[in-house]
């Protein structure tokens, strides 16, 4: 909820329908359950450095399904999730040279930061301390944002990526989160050379997307997961070099020491303990799902070999332009599920199974119609 | 214990006394008590590639106190630790050319390696998977290594490190443990360099030396310890520039995000969540010390701000090397109490309660006599 002005020193709340000047449609979750149903509300007008984007796509990110469900213990409800964006420009503020009315542009996990702190200054917005993320976050001006679930957006132009043009606008929106998350820390952590070994821990939204970027990179790329049954998608249709059970101790054992390093997609608590063992000398172990419980981990499998665990979130505004015309040159889109905004209940409620190849999308601009 | 030769088939055990030609003498633990005591053992003949070397100082680490417990799990008993070693060379052999009897050398936590994998060949060693310890390991002939709490030892000449002109032998011999344990990853992770903060958690073995590192490659040195005792210790006497009581919330808030590497030298357990909240974006915590119960780490700690947990396990001969005359030349030692061999066991029981400033060393030379 955002505050009116105050009146007689106490502040008024105002609903989320009236606390901007421009009406807004969307679905939100309205508490824990996480089920999200039709939702009025309302944008800020376009200003000088905004672009207004009307949504077309929206990716069905894990992050939306901890938020709506409260399983990180941060959200504020109503919640509009979504930060896998692809629209069209329709407005453009005075000062905006980089786009123009009928652009494809995409918006992903953040939409705001402060410009001036070390990690901005870098181009690592996502470092920022002031960061906005796209959703349940607190904006500038005290209101809380709203994601992608939704027909429009308003956004900093510093935060707007380019769509290449070849790109398509449905597998291509899973990029801005999904794509990001395993492209930042693979291109940091020097998991980007012909001759590296890279572990892919899970084949979900994030997983099959790294094994892309990975064979696009020239590396060898294993994809570890507990489910034998993937191994043909993931040598045959994701064109990964081998595939390991973890639950295999046998074949577990054999691999120990032969990776330079591990993205970890999964999303649930696991033990990393066996993956550390996985990792040759100073190999990284790169988080990249966000588990709620806290992660157990022996000391001694970081110690022998002096190895790391390494967190990651997102990526800064210029690795994610990076990445994804890269990904357009190498062809490298998402594997999706198209769905329309009234099933997106049954999509979360699969996404929470990890039934899904491999990333739900959600028509916004077919389907989400105002009641 | 060894192996004697078959004899109708059957491998006879041999003792520790007998299984190597060179008498030796030293204290052991036979059991997981943990207590020390005399015991006579042997050491294989000096090979040509070989240096003996007379035992005259021999610091006293928080991993023999692990070990002679079996707080690891991994002992085999008798156990004789001690791999901080001072000495004076009194036989090398014919392949010998770095060293002379008469010098004075220094032995650290390792004894061989296979010397032709990926990490032997870049000078760590201590990445090797056929590396033996320098006690409580598997040699290569099937014994077991015997450590620093005894009058002598036969060492790869590869493995000796030599210790230079001005540093003292009973000050400068926990600088084979705890002075690399702590100086290989600030090199490795770049905290050795003007203008970067480091942080040093647990003002002990390691913790004091890393703080006098710190100040020598021109730091901005914090010390975190759960005692408020140790300011005046860490700032007065050690030089650290601040200090921060790790259960002062107010304090630890107001120093969230400040600096670009932690090293936790802490070797029981304890929850590193808040330290990670200390580190700037992308800022490394070293663990540094092994605490036998797993560690917990809340994920949101590493993936916001991108940050990691690293492990590190001594260093290789090189650096060892590098680390002590770095150390020589910038006046840096360990300060010490320095204690007969028939204290050892009192030694043990008050580093347990981290009651030492800053490291127990044996007065091998003086003190260790034959019953």
């Amino acid at each position: 909820m955002g505050e009116a002005a105050t009146e007689n020193g106490v502040r008024k709340a105002t609903s989320p329908e009236e606390e901007h000047p421009r009406k807004a449609f969307g679905w939100a979750a309205r508490d824990a359950s996480g089920v999200l149903s039709p939702f009025a509300f309302s944008r800020r007008n376009n200003g000088d450095k905004d672009v207004t984007i009307k949504i077309l796509y929206c990716g069905l990110c894990h992050s939306d399904l901890h938020v709506v469900r409260n399983e990180w213990g941060r959200t504020a409800y109503p919640a509009v999730p979504g930060h896998e964006i692809v629209g069209t420009v329709t407005q453009v503020g005075r000062s905006v040279q980089r786009f123009e009315v009928g652009d494809r542009v995409a918006v992903g996990c953040m939409v705001s930061s402060c410009g001036s702190c070390h990690g901005c200054e870098q181009g690592l917005e996502n470092h920022c301390p002031g960061l906005v993320f796209t959703y349940n976050s607190l904006d500038a001006d005290g209101t809380m944002t709203y994601g992608g679930y939704s027909d429009m957006i308003v956004v900093d132009q510093h935060f707007v990526i380019r769509f290449p043009e070849n790109m398509p606008s449905d597998r291509g929106a899973p990029l801005l989160c999904a794509g990001i998350t395993v492209y930042a820390p693979m291109k940091h952590h020097g998991l980007d050379r012909p001759g590296k070994h890279l572990g892919v821990v899970g084949l979900g939204g994030l997983g099959h997307v790294a094994v892309r970027f990975g064979k696009a990179f020239g590396m060898k790329v294993t994809v570890i997961s507990s489910s034998p049954g993937k191994e043909k998608e993931a040598t045959e249709r994701l064109g990964a070099d081998a595939f390991l059970v973890s639950g295999d101790p046998g074949r577990m054992q054999a691999a120990m020491g032969s990776m330079d390093g591990i993205i970890d997609t999964v999303s649930v608590a696991h033990d990393i303990t066996p993956l550390m063992f996985l990792l040759k000398p100073r190999g990284k172990l790169i988080m990249a799902g966000a588990p709620a419980k806290p992660l157990h981990l022996d000391a001694f499998s970081l110690i022998l070999g002096e190895k790391s665990v390494a967190g990651t979130c997102a990526g800064g505004v210029k690795d994610t332009q990076e990445m994804i015309d890269f990904a357009a040159e190498h062809n490298i889109a998402a594997d999706i599920e198209l769905v329309s905004m009234d099933r997106v209940n049954e999509a979360m409620e699969r996404l929470g199974k990890g039934d899904v190849r491999y990333r739900f999308v959600i028509d916004i601009g077919n389907t989400l119609t105002a009641a």
